[in-house]
Order: C-alpha cells, then sequence, then structure tokens
C-alpha cells in the first residue's frame, strides 16, 4: 500500500556525493534446508566474513517482485537497480540481445528466433529441429542474414542450439507484433499480425523475413523453418545518472548481466570471470566511480544444476574473498541476491533472498549471522527489492528530505 | 505495494461510536545507537511505564513515507493522520503560514520570503541579507504590507530572521507558479512565471509586489530585495471528519504541528508547552472529542541539536507523565513518531519509526520492551505509516466489514 516515489519524485531529493556504494548480488541467493540437516546452503556453508559484516550491519529479506512471484534475471536485478520491475518490462528479444552482448540501439527491435522442422505440408513437427548444433546454427544463420528487406536493415545472430537473435533496425518500428510461434506441433506457424497499429511495419518485416526464410532454408534438415516470439524494443528506461545522479559501473562476467547494467546506464568494465577477478577490477576501478554493481554467477548455477554442496563451496568461496571489497571501506555495502535458487529446486524460486547491509549509518540488529532464517528477524524486516537502492542511497547520505 | 483502500473506500467502512483515540506522537522518536553502548536514545532511556504498555500491546516499526526516505514533517504527520504523504504534497509556502499560526483561507496563495541583498547593477550578492534580526524583518514587512495590488489582498508577515510570508487572498489564484529565488548569488533575482495557465494572474501578482518591493526596500541595507518561492495553496484534504467520522482535536505546543493538525480539520486546543501541560489539556478535553493527537516536541529538538542525552532525559520525562494518558483509558492508544531524529545525525533520517499500539483487541507479542531493535520483531512488523489509522479505527471497533 506504500506508494512509492516515482522516479521523477526520486530524482528531486537525490544528491551527488562522495560516497561510495557497492552493491554485491550473489546470484540466485536464497536456497531451501536440506532435509537432513534443517539448513539452507547460505546456513551450511562457514561463511565468517559475512557473519562478521551481518554484526556490524542490518538484515533482512527482499521480494524481488511480490510474494510468490518467481523473477526472471532482468526483474531481478532491474528491482535491485530501483526500477519497477512490473512497469518496466524486458521483452524476451532484447533480453536474447543482451545475453549475446549484442549491441542495441533505442529503436531497434529484438526477437527470440528457434529453429523449428516443418514437414512438406507446412506442419511443424518439432518446434527445436531436433537441438541442432551451434555450428550448425552458426551456418544457417549466416545464410538467414543475406535476406534483404524493404525499410530496415537485418541482423540474423547464432546463439546456441536451435536459438538465434533475429534484429530488425529502421524507422519506425515496434514491438507490438504477435509471435509467429504457435507454441505447439501439427500446425503451420503463425502469421505476425500488429497488435496496435505501430506494430504494422514490423509485422509485415517479420512475416516477409519469414517467407524468405522459408526458401532459404528449404534444403536444410531438419532446420527447415524458423519460428519468432517476443518482439521488443530497447526499453528506454531512464539511467542512473539521470534519477540517481551517480556514475555507475558494472562488474559482471556473463554478458546477460552487463547488458542488463547497460540499460540503466551503468558503464560495464572489463573483467576476468572469476568471483577473485571480479574483485580485483572492483579495487583497481574504485577511484573512477561512486557505485558499483558486482554480479557472483556460481551461486546461481550451481543451484540450477541441483548442486547443493557446489552452492555451499561457491558461497564459501565468496566469503573467502570478501576482504576484497571490505577492505575498501565502502560507505554503503549491500550483499544480496536478485532472486533465490534453491538447490533443492533447481531453479529459480519465489523465496525472499537474503540482505545485508553495511553503513556507518545504518541501524545495526542483533544478529550475527547471514542465513535466510536469522535475516527474517532482522531490522530492514522483509522489504521489496524496489526499496534497495533508495535505502542504499540513504545510508550514504545521498537522499535529502521529502516535503517540508 | 499492497493496493491500500482509497480515502473513498475507507470512507465506506468508517462508523461513528464511542470508542477514543490517543495518538501520542514524540516527534523525532527514532534513534540511533551510540557506538559506546550500542543502544539507541529509546533504548537508553529509563522508561518502565513505556515498557509496562509495550508488555500489553503490540510494538513494530513504521516507515513515514517508504524506506530510504526522509521526511519533512508535513509528510511525516499527515502519513499518521491517514493521509498519503507521496499523493498530497504540502508547499513550502503553506508549511510557513502553517507555522505561524496564519489563519489560511482555502484559495490562499502562500509564499516564503527572503529579504536578500541585491547590488546597484541588481545582482544578488546575499540571499539572506545578512540573516537581519527579526525585529528589522518586522518593521520592513510593515512597510511591505502597505503595497496594494489590483485583484488581490496581501498580507506580508514576518517569520523570524531574514524570513516571512507572503500571501496572496483574492479570486483565481494558484500556486502554479514559479519561485523568483534563484538559487544563487551573482545573478538577478528570477521573474515568477505561471507553469500551468492557471497561474497566470499570481505570477502577474507577484511580479508586481516585488517590482514595488523594490522601491519600498531602495534605502534598506543590508534587506534591499525580496526572494520568492513555494507558491503554494492549501492542498483541501478531506477531512478527518469526513473521512473517520471522528470529532478530532488536536494538543501541540508549536505554530506548524497545529496547522498540520487544522488543514485536516482537526480542532487545535489551547494548550501551554510542557508535556505536562499537554496532558494535563487532554485530561480536561477527553470528554469532548473521540480522537486526540498529541504532539511532544523536545525529543526532535534535542535530537536535532545532536544531543543525545538531553533526548533520553526527554523520553523519560515523557514516561514519567505517561500515566496521564494511561489513566484516561483510552479504547486505543498508539504511541510512535512523525519520524526519527538520530542525535548521532543531528536531524530528521529515513530510519523506521518505534510504534506501540495498545487496545483490549490488540492481538499482543511477546515484547516487553519498547526501542528500535525490539520494535524489529514485534508483533505489528514493519508497516507504512498510512496504515496506523487503519490500524487504530479497527482496533477502536470503528471500521465495519470491507466487502461483502
Amino acid at each position: 500500500m506504500i506508494t512509492m516515489l516515482s522516479l521523477e519524485q526520486l530524482k528531486e531529493i537525490t544528491r551527488q556525493s562522495e560516497s561510495k556504494i557497492v552493491l554485491l548480488v550473489i546470484d540466485g541467493l536464497g536456497g531451501l534446508p536440506r532435509p537432513e540437516t534443517g539448513k539452507t546452503e547460505l546456513e551450511t556453508a562457514h561463511i565468517p566474513n559475512l557473519a562478521h559484516l551481518a554484526g556490524k550491519g542490518t538484515c533482512g529479506l527482499t521480494d524481488p517482485v511480490s510474494p510468490g512471484i518467481t523473477p526472471g534475471s532482468a526483474p531481478g536485478h532491474l528491482a535491485l537497480f530501483g526500477y519497477d520491475p512490473v512497469k518496466f518490462e524486458v521483452g524476451r528479444g532484447i533480453l536474447e540481445a543482451l545475453g549475446i552482448d549484442f549491441d542495441l540501439k533505442k529503436g531497434d527491435v529484438a526477437v527470440r528466433g528457434n529453429f523449428c522442422t516443418v514437414d512438406n505440408r507446412g506442419l511443424i513437427t518439432d518446434r527445436r529441429a531436433g537441438r541442432i548444433s551451434t555450428e550448425e546454427n552458426a551456418k544457417l544463420c549466416k545464410k538467414l542474414g543475406k535476406i534483404t528487406l524493404d525499410g530496415a536493415e537485418l541482423y540474423v545472430v547464432p546463439v546456441k542450439e536451435h536459438r538465434f537473435l533475429l534484429l530488425f533496425r529502421g524507422e519506425g518500428l515496434s514491438g507490438d507484433a504477435s509471435d509467429s510461434d504457435p507454441q505447439q506441433v501439427g500446425v503451420a506457424p503463425l502469421s505476425v499480425t500488429a497488435s496496435s497499429p505501430k506494430g504494422k511495419s514490423t509485422a509485415k518485416l517479420a512475416n516477409e523475413f519469414t517467407t524468405k526464410a522459408r526458401w532459404v532454408l528449404a534444403e536444410s534438415h531438419p532446420a527447415n523453418m524458423v519460428l519468432l516470439r517476443g518482439f521488443s524494443q530497447h526499453p528506454n528506461l531512464p539511467t542512473m545518472d539521470e534519477i540517481f545522479k551517480l556514475n555507475p559501473a558494472a562488474i559482471a562476467a556473463y554478458p546477460m548481466y552487463r547488458g542488463l547494467a547497460k540499460l540503466v546506464g551503468m558503464k560495464v568494465l572489463d573483467t576476468g570471470s572469476t568471483i577473485e577477478e571480479e574483485f580485483d577490477t572492483l579495487a583497481k576501478n574504485y577511484a573512477e566511480h561512486d557505485f558499483f554493481f558486482v554480479h557472483v554467477k556460481k551461486t546461481d548455477s550451481t543451484g540450477e544444476d541441483g548442486d547443493f554442496d557446489a552452492k555451499v563451496k561457491a558461497l564459501e568461496e565468496l566469503d573467502r574473498l570478501l576482504p576484497g571489497i571490505t577492505d575498501l571501506n565502502p560507505d554503503v555495502l549491500i550483499v544480496t541476491g536478485d532472486h533465490s535458487t534453491p538447490a533443492m529446486l533447481k531453479g529459480h524460486s519465489w523465496h525472499p533472498v537474503p540482505i545485508l547491509l553495511y553503513s556507518k549509518w545504518c541501524r545495526p540488529d542483533r544478529l550475527r549471522e547471514f542465513g535466510e532464517t536469522a535475516c527474517a528477524s532482522g531490522g530492514l524486516g522483509r522489504l521489496p527489492a524496489l526499496e534497495v537502492m533508495p535505502l542504499a542511497m540513504a545510508n550514504a547520505l545521498k537522499l535529502t528530505k521529502f516535503g517540508a
């Protein structure tokens, strides 16, 4: 029921200052207890540095979107960056582009493409074309890339197995166009239609592309056709500089997270991919920025694999390296995740995510440990992830008073 | 993020009854721990009466606006009175008028004025005219008050040092007019412009006033010019009577809080200025009203002074006098603050505010103390201050069922 300040209202009370904020996002941080011990991954891990930090700071649990909602990576991160994930949706096509470091321009329409198999009547027999190899995919994308259309440049970029990115660049395009993927076999691919008048030219281009692709792929087996979905445009978010008056930098080894950071105007720093290398990148660039988003992936991938012990180990490795951040003495250090990825569930989940906030001006609670159960009685309480940025800004003394 | 009932929806389920609610607002109640002890002002104070009440009632922490946001006095109080502080903004001019007990009428446009110094080219050399004395200010306001304008009555009322209230009263006025204060020296005062068509006549009046003021003040040094900002009108809030069917009264020693209470239709009671006198006023008028807002200022002013010990003493004094309220046996007693004012920060802050609710119908928690850390695990949890009024009304059995 809280009416939160709009980004426009927030902008009125943010101020630039020397203080520095580090937002450490441990992807998929939250977990579920292993039945034998009743302890989650985080509660099982030996993490003395985080426990010490919890003793000095204040903890809580965040809901990335709202209770019960399992977020994808985009909503999970946008919320932490201060952008309402329900209001600002990042389409599947755009996410696909971000995931391969494609250099998006405003106005581009990105689409997720699948190679598929159709029979001689044109009916789909396999929506993934037998998951062709990534090499085969690359060859086919090269062929499709030669297709020319009136009114837009075309990019066809291989992703993995049967997946590719289709991108239209031109004037007057829009994401308001329907999927051609019927999400079932035994029927023909659908015609793309405009879902608003703005989408007409894009739908026309998409259908023209599909028709030509059918001819180009006629002799390819099993990948003899394409399915399109997730037509979407760059969400045109106001930058963190505009709203928060920050000069933000992102340190992330995986393209999708770099891409999400770019969407809100962060400078993406070159980095090695281990946690140690990421923290080194932070130290090296510490003087140049006042906000750092540091992304750790391993906790999520081990969770997705259902490997409880490997996730525990990843957390312990992170904890061992934590002085690489704390020794820099950031004015505000936030340690949290973009969502939970319990090894027990082998995937993202809706469970709230532990958060630890340390600053000189936080009001410490009595917790001396960092874990799901402890965080439930922490001083930050339970809060939407969207409120993390205002809290970070406040603790960095970068917010002035609201209202007279 | 939960959708709350609108005031219109709330109005549908409120009912008048004999039960009585006392809302005790301890201004700037929340604090931060003193490093030597790890205890806040409230946790340091010896407050047996509040601890006893906490044992019978239920506690929690409120966010006056939302996490991270530091509220001014107006948003802090409006939220406690049940009015969304993000939706209903009180302009600086109006607040200035409230702060001197000026009897505002609907339609008035109030403006915050500063005396300033300009050089012979008309460029500002001091935005505060060397902070002239309040006596000098009063003399100059008297002169300015003789200015006459076509189309509006004019009031020029001294506040303190270089500050004054300028008020236009007439038909068709609006707060949609820009500041003449450029917020910097070395430039001339700006022309006031209308920010919407409604503001045209007000902007014209303001510029006419400024031109005439320049002549009137020509021989005054250093206060030879005026700067205007915060053009605003009475926010026209629905009254607490309309929404809550209450007959509310305010007991506050400081004009600004009396003014905020008037904005929502409370009757302002004459009172002495000590806590004891305020509680006496409550007892004397207890039969006449069913809702009382009692405002204690000393905790905020000592916090603003950075005087930890004085804030502790103020809390102890309040606690000692608390039987002055509890002996009246109000059906609902709420003890909270409009925001935190940690002595460590010497000003308002964003930290959540302890709240204690006692009624026969509250669901008691296990707390036996009233302090920031304890409240974090109280039965009320963490809630927006805007939800305090619905809770008070419910516990007074003044709300009927919502929905069939």
